[in-house]
């Protein structure tokens, strides 16, 4: 693991617009699911996934028997992680108001959910059902109404879907879900088929064909950010434990071999600690062949000057996740201005948040923490202005717009101001 | 303006991806001034604008002097415009929160404004200062620190911004001004040159190439949502009057060829009462012959069985603008799902929202009112989650979240935790 200075780091970061190899791949997909319906779905799986689907659509007796294949414990931990998420999105949910103003006009702002969202869950290895959890609760928690999800089967040539992903879907409460993954599942859902309605939203990770179908589609239905490779970084001072960052940089280099896993810190002897700790722990770890070659060639250590500078170099870096393992976190946190989430002190490693303390996985990447935000409950709604305005307030005020409508060249505009205040004898 | 019932009723909507050329165009104009600066912006204003620009930067003194350029009547207009629209985006303020669980841990959001928001601002006649206020003060009521508008010159050939659009942009509290438009001016806020530095988001209507040019490179930075042609629905009974409904209708059609002026009632004798209604104010329209098309070919009055079927028919239609122009709109508001704005009786034409009440006329269009919004504060604060786990957190809950990463196969993950157990003997 290289150790630098501020001056030195460098995170190259670019935005993964597919081949035009890929995008024409996926534009001819949509194509496809667009006119063909369930028709194209069925030949496309047959083609990416070597099944041939008999029904679409995971059965109730698929879901329920997927419970004897996951063992009591997993069970046990999912309920209690549901839980948490559950509790810590409750508190992100808001009001619609109203606001009496003094000349009799009232103005608003109502929240609804959105009526239909669908869940994109990758298959295979990457089938993680925390995801299913950290994406469907909060979608829930808003009051979204009906919730669809969309996965490819676990094995090539088989219709089965992981069973701890029908677990997790059955626990948050998603019971619609269709054995379908790929371009053609966010076809489906941004356009629907015979079997599968169209949704106002899609949410959730996948490979580069999932991402550019979401970009693709992205206006016909609305989606979430398109997730860039995780990261990390550790911000330290001398008194950290060294194995304890070791373990966090290698949590988050095991995902990805593009995955950066970054330490800063002003303390040179924690930088050679944590470098010799790592080797260490790595080649104890069973995914050390991704997690090698992210540490060597994403990871770094960088030597700050102090902890100022340190804290420049973490806001622009707008990590995914940011560990402070400080003597004083909280004091720290305020200057924190780039970052997904922020994890405090040496008992909050970031798996805590992967999987169990409530606040969503879902984070912006890539630098994105700039400008965006974990998922939450305002993803999955929408709001709508309300404008009442009283006979009295339009009198008082229809000069004033006329005036705004007609400098702008929109003499309509003006008039339907003008067609109110002449019937008014004004 | 036909007539049809809600069965016959069917509005096309397509979102414009533009043309392969005007794709190449877009990617060609976005590569030069990543690679070229300042340099291609100057070249590209040249080519598309006919202007040798001096100075990129719109300087204090012209945008002093564009006072002197626009008349009192409009400053005293546009100053309670922008008081009421700070009032209205006051109320969407939001706090952090901090939630001290029972085990010792501290779960939280910390909400925080974007650092630097770019403001496009079209050129010519599409030059709306109201459009100066709806972008730019929902920002600086966010706590937004940097505001940087783009905009082309106002006639080709010479390098002179509209002064409207300068005072608007003084008294929304907008200094730093740059005269250039198009494609290159968007890739210049998404990746910086030498005289504009990068944004973190970059809101504001444009044509189809401001458009395309948002749509690639959001991911760099964000991007508000991609407009379409602007719509009105308005609901009305029989009782409502057919001359305001015309005058709403033509207020909407004025915009654009593409605009749908939608009127939704049971009353065919009001149906036919605002056809004529429409024709002879059409008229007297300076814009008519724009409107005339938009309501030949996008406006249509859906007579329907009751207000009930009417609902079903604004729902799925999902307007930009809803007038309720109905015996008790109140009673109606609650059912209406997806909507922008909502106006409701009969003193609350859509100019009203457009120009001076308060909410933002920024307002989702070609049903995305579905999924989402009118710009508001949260579109310009980002969201950190904060995880401050105790050691009796970690102690009482580790082995859970080691069982869900290891099911994941994620062992790093679980080392992260089991590191932490370790050492407390556990």
């Amino acid at each position: 693991m290289k150790i630098v200075t501020a001056n030195e780091f460098k995170l190259d970061r670019e935005v993964d617009y597919g081949t035009p190899e890929q995008n024409e791949a996926v534009r001819t997909i949509i194509a496809a699911v667009r006119s063909e319906g369930d028709g194209a779905l069925r030949r496309l799986s047959k083609e990416f996934d070597g099944v041939d689907l008999q029904e679409l659509r995971v059965s109730e007796a698929e879901i329920e028997a997927a419970y004897d294949h996951v063992d009591a414990e997993f069970i046990e931990a999912l309920r209690q992680a549901a839980a948490n998420i559950r509790a810590f999105h409750e508190k992100q949910k808001r009001v619609s108001w109203m606001d009496l103003q003094d000349n009799g006009s009232l103005l608003g702002q109502i929240i609804r959910p959105l009526q239909r969202v669908g869940l994109y869950v990758p298959g295979g290895k990457a089938a993680y059902p925390s995801s299913v959890l950290m994406n469907a609760i909060p979608a829930l928690v808003a009051g979204v109404p009906e919730i669809v999800m969309v996965t490819p089967p676990a094995t090539a040539g088989e219709e089965g879907i992981n069973p701890h992903i029908l677990v997790a879907a059955a626990e948050a409460g998603v019971r619609e879900i269709y054995r379908v993954g790929g371009a053609q599942a966010v076809a489906a859902l941004a356009y629907g088929t015979e079997s599968i309605r169209a949704a106002d939203k899609i949410v959730g990770p996948g490979n580069i064909y999932v991402a550019l179908a979401k970009r693709a589609v992205f206006g016909v239905v609305d989606i979430d950010m398109i997730a860039g490779p995780t990261d990390i970084v550790v911000l330290a001072d001398e008194a950290a434990d060294p194995e304890f960052i070791a373990a966090d940089l290698l949590a988050q280099a095991e995902h990805d071999e593009l995955s950066p896993a970054i330490l800063v810190t002003p303390s040179r002897t924690l930088a050679q600690q944590v470098r010799s700790e790592v080797e260490r722990q790595l080649s104890l770890l069973p995914r050390k062949a991704i997690a090698a070659v992210s540490v060597a060639e994403k990871g770094a250590i960088v030597v700050v000057a102090d902890l100022d500078e340190g804290i420049r170099v973490v806001n622009a870096i707008a990590p995914e996740h940011t560990e402070l393992l400080v003597a004083d976190p909280f004091a720290v946190l305020p200057r924190i201005e780039n970052a997904g989430a922020i994890f405090l002190g040496a008992y909050s490693p970031e798996p805590v948040g992967d999987y169990f303390a409530g606040p969503n996985h879902v984070l912006p990447t890539n630098g994105t923490a700039r400008f965006s935000s974990p998922l939450n409950v305002d993803d999955f709604i929408k709001k709508s202005s309300v404008i009442s305005y009283s006979k009295e307030a339009l009198l008082a005020n229809g000069r004033q717009i006329m005036t705004l409508a007609r400098n702008e060249g929109l003499e309509g505009h003006a008039r339907a101001i003008e067609v109110r205040l002449q019937k008014e004898g004004k």
